[in-house]
């Protein structure tokens, strides 16, 4: 692209460095920008400054946070026996938005992928041992997306947290709810014959 | 969305205040910068506050520029005697890209849209007037998009433009390259064939 200003060319280069923004997206959301007053400029770009300078990570659960120890692991409503590990902050709001889990949540930081160079020291697993070498956990629901980097990530968990004698769970994996079962593949509809349950468990709301 | 820190909050509004960017987008994107280093998201605020504050628009063309007077405006390699009116910095762009038009710009910063609001007086169109005003013009060349705000707005500029008797063109309308006949519309397909021209002319590079 010919941008007819080097300040102008920074500014879309800057928006296309983000996942999923391409140079002519770009140049719409600069040119979006360009249109508001200098004091909603200003806002919009102080506000990523401010959040990559003050934001925290939760010293138990590594949940990103405004403070110290997060929300969730402070409130007395949650049930601090009951550990859901999680790939990051994005599933702890999406399992939150459900509304159907009241314990207290582990965020890993990311999943085993040796393809990109992420090993378990990578993750924050060994925060996970602690917890639970502290006792007093009475489960561990292992909430990671059913994919390669899943499926490595909760094996080695699973090795991981066995010497605790535990109950390690993991998410139900099935059709998904209004989907069709004709077009669902092999290895998803195969596994839920597998792992059937009985009716009155799976109508419980 | 429920959200575990207001900062986070704050930066996925910001994002979402921008066209076309929905909340989770939003949140990809935020979560995307966290991962970056300070220094980097210092970077991408900043630009955009400095490029509002020190952005110009030419003073003759109106064209976004770094400068009083834009690098088209100031080449002497550009044709001064011949105008390409468009609506905004983007179709300077994409016509600079053609690599087929070699005169001088005027941007107009918008089309008339009475829907909107947006009158000819919202329009850099009194600077158009003064640069044909002061002489020299042999060609003014209306590039609008074919939509009811372009026609519009060329409908206008054509009667205020017809005191100069300078010749005024439209950018030929029909159908796109690589188009379908079959699936053109009606008033595009009708339009191509009264405004055909000759196979030498068409097939020109």
């Amino acid at each position: 692209m010919n941008f007819s200003s080097k300040l102008l060319e920074d500014a879309v280069n800057e928006f296309s460095k983000l996942p999923g923004v391409g140079q002519k997206t770009a140049l719409r959301l600069v040119l979006h920008l360009l249109n508001k007053e200098q004091e909603e400029v200003n806002q919009f770009g102080n506000t990523f400054i401010k959040l990559k300078q003050q934001i925290k990570h939760c010293s138990t659960c590594h949940n990103i946070s405004d403070y110290a120890v997060c929300e969730i692991c402070t409130s007395p409503k949650r049930d601090k026996e009951t550990i859901c590990v999680v790939e990051d902050t994005r599933d702890v709001m999406a399992i939150e938005n459900t509304g159907q889990y009241f314990g207290v949540y582990h965020v890993l930081g990311g999943l085993i992928s040796p393809m990109d160079g992420i090993g378990p020291s990578d993750l924050f697993i060994d925060g996970l041992i602690v917890r639970m070498a502290a006792g007093g956990i009475k489960e561990v629901i292992l909430a990671l997306s059913p994919n390669m980097e899943g499926d490595t990530t909760l094996f080695y968990l699973y090795k991981r947290l066995k010497e605790f004698n535990v109950p390690v769970t993991t998410i139900a994996r099935g059709i998904a709810f209004g989907g069709e079962l004709e077009y669902t593949d092999e290895i998803t509809l195969g596994r839920s014959i597998v792992t059937r349950v009985p009716y009155e468990t799976a109508m419980m709301k």
